[in-house]
């Protein structure tokens, strides 16, 4: 990824307003690859304590979104087609950290896993995984 | 539903802190339904100005949730274990209405549909589907 | 739907392989819908005795297929992008009926939503629930 | 996994009709994983050649159903909640390959993913990604 694409993302992502109100990081961007991590905060849980499946589910897709958006052709933008989250345990801990990777680009669609960890203490554990479809597409096609 | 259920239920949406952080509201409650609405702010936006995929996500989810919760047995709450959000539209406009309803009540496991609409002057468009898959447990299940 | 795109269709169906040999048969063609019928014989269950998720998968994914068919412009093609599948009740009975409707057409992609229903003496149940996204491209993009 | 367990496990594979009828064949079964495989044969395609995704949501489900068995307490059976497979390339060659591996065991669900990969000539390729909840019931929960 050359660095004038890289700079573009990460300003990009800085101005997403949902992204920036919950206090979403970008951690690293890299070929077909993205990191991000929230601090979490009381207002992120559940009337349980947990953090809410909405906002595991904002990371999820945020963060494939960055991964697919480094492979971008010029002129392209990415648009969420559809995702798919399944909640492998109950969140709690002292942020979230995302994991997303390509695992089929494509002309007209990029497929994309995230991971999402929660840490706490020292420990790190996988909390949910995410599918998404991602559609590359000149902005006039939105 | 009888009315000491529909109270809790009530109780419990206004406590939980990721929801009412974003605005979204209980507009009505029945058996194996249930209906929000969110009104609209700039911090619910993508970057391009549209509601981000993640705050679709969160009132699908949170809202199928609450569908499922007038169907539980004494002693059970609902856990999500997972959910797919199709996104059909940009959504841009004042508020988002999300309509769920129970495809499917079981013991262990209900199936529940949301469908997102948004509206904008007097147009109402569906904006995003849901479906969604709820475990009753007993807490501790977790 | 004219009758020309109607009898290609009608054509193409009967030329799927693996269609032809599950037993599966179109029952009608509509602007946006399509219902197939797939009379149930011992080879299509689990070890259990009921219809094997499979079975019903290949049905649901088959008929969207039909259904954005029904939608196409000249000189395209209908590939599944994804699909899932909730699994509603156990399926039992003498036939399955699948009834497939598109939920939002677009020039890249298009949603459908697929529902079978077993049928059993003279009752029909709701078995599966299907959401499909449909890609619909130029037969070189592959 | 106890060789018991092993031994019921491979007589139940060989006793799901559609499994049996499609070809699909038990390769290796450990702790929380599972591989089959399928020689392609002209009746498993679609009308353009390539393999129906019906073909490779069945095998995806089925063997990951045969994983999340291998974690099975005693008395319990394996039911498929929903999944979703993500069709990432068109798959044409000699024979398919899926590998299942439980993301994560619980009492009362499994979330297992399966792989499939379709070899042709000395080349594996990656042709679809299948996220899989499988409930863990008594019999009589059905």
């Amino acid at each position: 990824m050359d660095s004038a694409l890289s700079d573009e993302l990460k300003r990009l992502f800085n101005r997403a307003p949902f992204i920036v109100d919950l206090g979403i990081r970008l951690d690293s961007l890299g070929h077909g690859e993205c990191t991000t991590v929230l601090p979490l905060q009381p207002r992120h849980l559940q009337h349980d304590g947990y953090v809410h499946a909405g906002v595991q589910a904002t990371m999820a897709d945020h963060t494939a979104g960055a991964a697919a958006a480094t492979l971008l052709q010029a002129g392209r933008i990415v648009l969420t087609v559809e995702f798919k989250i399944n909640l492998l345990r109950a969140a709690k801990g002292e942020r979230l950290i995302c994991r997303s990777r390509v695992l089929k680009a494509g002309r007209q669609f990029t497929v994309v896993e995230s991971e999402i960890f929660c840490s706490a203490l020292e420990a790190e554990q996988l909390v949910s995984k995410t599918t998404a479809t991602m559609a590359m597409v000149a902005p006039q096609n939105g």
